[in-house]
């Protein structure tokens, strides 16, 4: 056994050290000694899965505080099971090691999964670790559970409905920009505009709380304007965005400013891991009723016509030319 | 956008147009355009979740056909839940494509998971593709269904039980040493010991007929003595192999020869993808109805006592030395 297998060996033993405590809760886990996990499927209820990969100097970079990057792919699925309407239940995780992760980067890593497992509710049920020549990669497939039937999708969306968009938009695209400006050190608890790039807030308490007043739903990671396009796409209806009420944070109009440039930018950024939906103007007071509860806040920012594809409009009403929808980091 | 990016586009769409055919059967991928995918568990069953990530360089090469790696990759999923006594259900694809990946690739790749999808009834219902500066890398996470309660665990093998194997063992490392020996070429239909290797053959018929039957189980893929020493660790129990009843192939026979040296060398392989499981004696003529009625051969080789770890032995009875007891390709 080579040197650098031994180094290998040691780490495996080492994540099965780490993890194991991350499974403790969930009995379909098996305390990760099996080949496969049971799930759990809440009675009445049916199981949502979604997968995301993240990939160093794709989605992170390699200098990030290892714990936010565990927590970044935490999620960002559970921003998609949110948006969904669903609750948190399991995950797994499928981790490609890179030659240059140590004992401490592992650690980090697992402190940043069992935080989120706390913050979210969560419990890992199994996974996979491999060794990979390349950069380091890992997949999380997180599962959550709705409602039987009432599963919040992108079709749905109705003429006449109107169009809303949780928190505020444009931060994370922002943040990025700062990052990239700045030479990088350790951030420890990332704070502003480059925590909710580094960061992602997923709306968890808002997601379940759509359920029977959302038409559709999802979460905006690609850009806002390109993400209600899949809404409208999905629907087969055009959807229409006022560009002055869609909500910016004060953090991000002292970057960017405050004009229709400004907008547009925030518009087309990524990574906001907001949620943006539809519903029809009667439940308009009870969605406001459920941010007044989450504390999250939800903003109307367009409506539903019939017709194709998304329009950004300015304060005269004018349809504006946009040079690209969004963002795309794949 | 820069011309790479620009091919990266066009992969992408190419991959939305060659995998929506994938999901076409399954209402819960909602044809691949939603963030999530809602899980089919059939009344009176649960669930069951394994992933395996699969890296260019660790457990395929380059120039392997890429409808065998797409294949290898379902399959060895499809193993680790025929071992569990699933049936198979439903998978999740996350891809990270390597930047020498081109169209025809992706197009045979994707032949590749249908005729899989048609062979073992298992079907694609969402996924995620990213693009990756490193090799080729993919994690498949695939869902199988077993009666309630009924999972077949590597915990549960008792003293007194009979320890039983499918299928031959040793073939897939005959069959790499044999790879790496000749200069490789595109194999097309792989057979024999390559075969072996390069298209696993989970053992799906075989695995949901042990429940009731069998007192543990897992498939085997680390090398059998390996393996079943995980039974034997979960189980808090001792398992005695005799090295001459190990079910070896003639083709491995005529490569390795029919001696001692051989059978050890089978038995610490990996990449067999064959079901090692303990069962109580009295349900031995069940298990022949089981491997008559599959076309699986089912060969019994040893026996669980009380105790701890495995042990090999000759067939005077004296247990056998082992420089390592398996292959880890992780």
């Amino acid at each position: 056994v080579s040197g650098d297998s031994q180094k290998r060996l040691g780490e495996f033993a080492l994540i099965e050290t780490l993890f194991s405590p991350l499974a403790a809760a969930a009995p379909g886990a098996a305390a990760l000694k099996d080949d496969a996990a049971l799930l759990s499927v809440p009675a009445g209820a049916e199981l949502v899965a979604t997968v995301d990969t993240l990939v160093e100097s794709v989605h992170f970079r390699r200098i990030d505080p290892p714990d936010l990057i565990a927590r970044k792919g935490l999620r960002v699925n559970l921003s998609d099971l949110a948006a969904k309407g669903a609750r948190p239940e399991n995950y797994l995780l499928a981790l490609s090691l890179a030659s240059w992760i140590d004992d401490e980067w592992l650690r980090r890593f697992a402190d940043g999964l069992a935080a989120d497992q706390k913050e979210f509710g969560i419990t890992l049920v199994g996974g996979d670790t491999t060794a990979t020549p390349g950069p380091l990669t890992f997949s999380i497939t997180a599962f959550g559970s709705v409602p039987a039937g009432r599963i919040l999708r992108r079709a749905g969306a109705a003429p006449g409905d109107c169009v809303f968009v949780s928190g505020t938009i444009g931060d994370a695209g922002a943040g990025l920009e700062m990052l990239e400006a700045v030479p990088p050190t350790d951030l420890g608890q990332p704070a502003g505009l480059a925590g909710r790039y580094l960061l992602p807030q997923p709306r968890a308490a808002l997601g379940s709380e759509l359920i029977g007043l959302a038409s559709a739903s999802l979460d905006v990671s690609d850009g806002l304007i390109a993400d209600l396009g899949h809404i409208a796409a999905a629907s087969g209806v055009h959807i229409e965005v006022e560009a002055a009420r869609i909500p910016l944070s004060a953090a991000l109009q002292s970057l960017w400013g405050t004009g229709m440039h400004a907008i547009v930018r925030a518009a087309t950024a990524g990574d906001d891991y907001e949620i943006a939906f539809t519903a029809p103007p009667s439940v308009r007071a009870e969605i406001g009723a459920v941010a007044a509860r989450t504390g999250i806040p939800v903003t109307e920012i367009g409506r539903v016509l019939a017709g194709q594809g998304v329009t950004l409009h300015d304060s005269s009403g004018r349809p504006m030319a946009l040079a690209r929808p969004g963002y795309s980091h794949r």
